[in-house]
């Protein structure tokens, strides 16, 4: 069984989502880019799109609007398998929304450093009341 | 950099998911109480919450409504990092609803096998047209 959350390399993990936070609330299309793995294998699916490849994605990212980048991230898991292998997982508000976000992303140390190979992000459905 | 797709990596994956597909929609609750790692990291965001640890999971599959489970999965990308590692991603749609769904799973292989330690599962938003 790998070990899970080394300190280290929670750390390394929680530098590189940081990383992608950032650049996600300041659309910094370079590093959202380099952030995800350069490959067909890569999958991104969004609140409103399904999008597989990185070339989708990065073309994804030109298009999207811009406006209210910015987010609450009230909770943040981060979980780490072994030296190689993470997952990521939040909650987010946007301020001009009331619905509960969900981001996952699944990361994996490469030749270039850490790299997110799948992720999903989707606005919660609140239960009937 | 971890081989992508070993064919029997990609093959024991393969046979994982399809466990947990036909326990999902027999509602094997065993067989997918089974597959989600047993541990207070596994998380699972669904349509309409986000749940945290595998006693938050289990008690919810004893409580969720087993109608129309049935679903139709056009589409499922597998993809395997190295021996261990492993993301399944697929676009589903039940009979009962037009809308397009996703589910999001991170594999790990543990001492008990392979495990699901995280999932997210939503609804598509139709981008307005």
């Amino acid at each position: 069984m790998h070990e899970i959350n080394i300190p280290e390399i929670v750390a390394e993990v929680t530098a590189a989502h940081d990383r992608y936070e950032q650049a996600l609330t300041t659309n910094d299309i370079a590093v959202l880019d380099e952030l995800f793995w350069d490959s067909p294998h890569t999958l991104r699916y969004g609140a409103t799109e399904n999008l597989y490849g990185a070339d989708q994605i990065a073309a994804f990212r030109r298009a999207r609007s811009t406006a209210n980048l910015e987010r609450d991230v009230p909770k943040v898991v981060i979980t780490t398998y072994g030296r190689d292998y993470a997952t990521a997982n939040l909650e987010f508000k946007r301020v001009t929304s009331e619905r509960i976000g969900r981001q996952s992303q699944t990361w994996l140390r490469t030749d270039d450093g850490w790299r997110i190979v799948a992720a999903h992000v989707s606005l919660m459905i609140e239960p009937a009341g």
